[in-house]
């Protein structure tokens, strides 16, 4: 048949248009499957018909199809029904509760990266792989075969450590200080992070401030091999594109039961052979308690262990954000701060140099107050503009030269306390409103954190937005229900709760 | 923004094409959802973007969106980012585990059917029943959801009956045996069923043969008040929209938790108080043993209780084909020589007097000798013949009108012995590579079933079908593997198994 580009985006959905009388003949109705096959390449495309816009012989593609079979207006391919993938089969084993083999995972994942199974049946498969559970063994399968069908970093020899947070708390540009830390001493960092979904910034946003970051492998390889470390966007790099795909069908549902392979799997896939998992826990996050802390450790060390991987755990605390700042500018403009000898964000510095030094052991260099040492050296600082310049930024960058939001709003405390508790939930639907992350310059600053004595009147935090109206957006929020809580500690009732809570939490899941 | 009819469709998804500039200022992504008003209805669409065929300012909608919301090229529809539906949330919480009460489950039946969930959503609501189940309280409450938000059948204070079979066999024509046999009675039958999807013919199709079965809420009315009867396709009627979505979510994962709630939310939308469900039991149907088959009536009984819905259930041999004809026409044509008083189909007289015979019971109107009596009388095809005219067919149609297919292929026995089985899935497999259900003609008849001898070179069966092409293509399967199976009863190997056969069965949802 012959190609018509329709130029239309499925967000990442191989669609097919056809016309109605050549779907009859082809014996497939809308939503069923075909084989498509041109320029020697073969994928399976979902149909959508019509019997208007395309007429008979031709084959409307839709990008994600275009892009695959290399095929332009004109081009010859050749269409037919599709059996269903046998990896359905496997799923319905899943879905009756049988355990997967490695062969089974691996056919179910690269269908998935291929386009050959629908969201129907993947969100079934990793519905029931959160109803059941996955062993370790499956966990592993899982982590090893979306390794298999991804791209990965190699950097020969090189001894390459790496961390990772589960994410769940706002303003958390840890990893700014971290990484150039972790490379300041000497080893070698390849830090991929992804972009905020639903959080105010994600560490690709607040890097992306100082330094582009959204570099191809081989950018990467000759920026690390060069410095030591990099920090950039990991979502269009393909480590792991089935993960990919999961987090997109897992991010509704509110479940992720492919965390862990899918964490491990980014990491095997740049050959880290020793890691840091940070796990913020408390109220608020992902992790409730202490003991959930310690079992999650415990499937990560473990699974760490079956990959090749030597992994340890931080157990962090995380019912406030970390440091002052949350959304990119402000944060970058914090993380450069401390840097350059700041001691204000004690949090940050704390929290940045025990993740560093939990990496230092493992590799035998030192531990915490080595990495504290590097901090307040100004060893860091310089490794940081390394980066920065091997990514291709300005390595002279002051933190007065980061654009802030110029349209600003100060909320002062209405009585004399302290601060009982941050809402992070509620404060980062502000600082989104605000514009975060998508202008970089918007967020909140922080004057106050819990447990701060403040006065009648002192300024608790600022909203900085880039547009009026969405600084007004942000401001009917606070008005509505503020994220800070001010009292006495002997004001037993901290919230008044209308809805159910759990209906308003939100995860972003960080891989 | 204006709209621009697109004039594609998406199997019934609700989609609209953004340009992508339009969609960054929404702050929506490609699958995102936003909410569309116009002519005072306000509806869910998911988003494509493009940047080439809809220019800013412009909303292209999907054919399914367009007759939602009865808009035109140039309409006026105002649209905007939406927010996630609160029946996601309770989704959510069966993830968990977690019981669902009625008004939760009404939000998701009402947002299935107005199109707010996402298949991945629906899909993994779907398999959240499947893995936890759902107990009696859930099925009802989801029974009487389904039926809140369809069309109802009102035939008044008229006792209405009904009958159902959860389906898996071939050939399985009772309905137009039993249904006039019913109406024959003096009952009230409005019998709605539906076409094929995988099975070699539904019975709407081999209805459709001697009569229109495309009639809608009214026709049906006219028809059942006029005849006490009628044999209808139910697939448009909308009797049970959110099951016509649930369905299509089931299928690929061959699950359905849904069945029970299913079939009742549609007897119960027709106001039936009496009805029989057949469930057809042995190797190669749903249900295997008899023990199951007991278990899931005393569901379908409870639950028939709890909707005001007198239930029986007959549990019926379903190891081999009913009668001799598989395929529309010849069903048809063996359905009505069985009513003109022919006994060669002795299974057929059997289950359809025995079903019709459990209502009668019921109904106090007689037993399942009563039935059979009204079948040999000539009374059941009085009734059927005025069924047939009340829908607009033919009343005086003789089986040999019925046009079946001109292309035969005889398959002979290679040697002496007995019918040892009928492997139903493959059988289906010839008679639709044959061109049933779509082409009427095509199909097979048997001339031999299981236990019956056969000489060599005896006629085991003929293969129709309206075209050679699609002939060779059922011969060459039969070559590769037949379906029947020819032996002295001493031969213990039935049927050599290369691969497991758990992946090549398929049963057909009948609902």
């Amino acid at each position: 048949m012959k190609v018509k580009r329709l130029y239309i985006e499925a967000g990442g959905k191989p669609i097919v248009l056809l016309n109605k009388d050549d779907a009859d003949d082809l014996g497939v109705r809308a939503l069923g499957r075909v084989r498509l096959r041109a320029n020697g390449h073969e994928r399976t495309a979902i149909v959508n018909t019509t019997s208007k816009v395309i007429e008979k012989g031709v084959v409307g593609v839709y990008e994600e199809v275009a892009s695959r079979l290399n095929l332009e207006d004109g081009s010859v391919v050749d269409v037919r029904l599709s059996e269903p993938p046998r990896s359905i089969f496997f799923i319905r084993e899943k879905l009756k509760g049988k355990k997967l083999t490695y062969s089974e995972i691996y056919e179910i994942v690269k269908d998935v990266v291929e386009g050959n199974l629908s969201e129907v049946e993947i969100s079934a498969f990793v519905t029931a792989l959160h109803t059941f559970g996955l062993d370790l063994d499956e966990a592993t399968n899982l982590s090893i075969a979306m390794v298999e069908v991804g791209e990965t970093l190699d950097l020969g020899d090189i001894l390459v450590v790496d961390k990772h947070s589960i994410g769940g708390v706002p303003g958390d540009k840890t990893s700014l200080v971290a990484v150039p830390t972790v490379a300041a001493a000497g080893l070698t960092i390849p830090k991929t992070s992804s972009r905020a979904i639903t959080s105010a910034a994600g560490t690709a946003d607040r890097a992306e401030v100082l330094m582009p970051v959204s570099l191809d492998l081989d950018e990467i390889r000759s920026v690390v091999l060069k410095t030591g470390g990099c920090l950039v966007w990991g979502g269009a790099l393909h480590l792991s594109p089935a993960d990919d795909i999961f987090v997109q069908i897992e991010y509704p549902l509110a479940i992720d039961p492919l965390l862990l392979p899918s964490i491990m799997s980014k990491k095997k896939a740049v050959n880290a052979k020793m890691l840091v998992i940070d796990i913020p826990t408390g109220r608020g996050t992902k992790v409730k308690t202490i003991g959930e802390a310690n079992a999650l450790a415990k499937d990560f060390i473990e699974l760490g262990r079956r990959l090749g991987i030597q992994t340890g755990c931080a157990v962090t605390y995380g019912e406030q954000p970390v440091g002052y700042a949350v959304g990119p500018a402000l944060e970058a403009r914090e993380a450069l701060e401390t840097l350059m000898g700041s001691n204000r964000a004690v949090d940050l510095v704390s929290k940045a140099a025990n993740i560093a030094g939990v990496l230092f052991k493992m590799a035998g260099v030192g531990d915490a107050e080595t990495a504290l040492r590097l901090i307040r050296s100004g060893k860091s600082e310089k490794k940081f503009r390394e980066i920065i310049a091997a990514q291709g930024g300005d390595p002279d960058v002051k933190p007065d030269d980061i654009p802030i939001g110029d349209k600003t709003y100060e909320v002062r405390a209405k009585r004399r306390g302290r601060v009982l508790w941050i809402d992070n939930g509620r404060l980062v639907e502000v600082a989104r409103a605000a514009g975060a992350p998508k202008d970089k310059g918007a967020g909140i600053l922080l004057n106050k954190k819990i447990g701060e004595h403040v006065e009648e009147g002192e300024l608790l935090y600022t909203i900085y937005s880039e547009s009026s109206v969405k600084l007004q957006n942000a401001i009917e929020l606070v008005e509505a229900r503020d994220f800070m809580g001010i009292g006495r500690s002997m004001d037993m009732l901290i919230q008044f709760i209308a809805e159910p809570p759990v209906y308003k939490r939100r995860f972003e899941l960080e891989r």
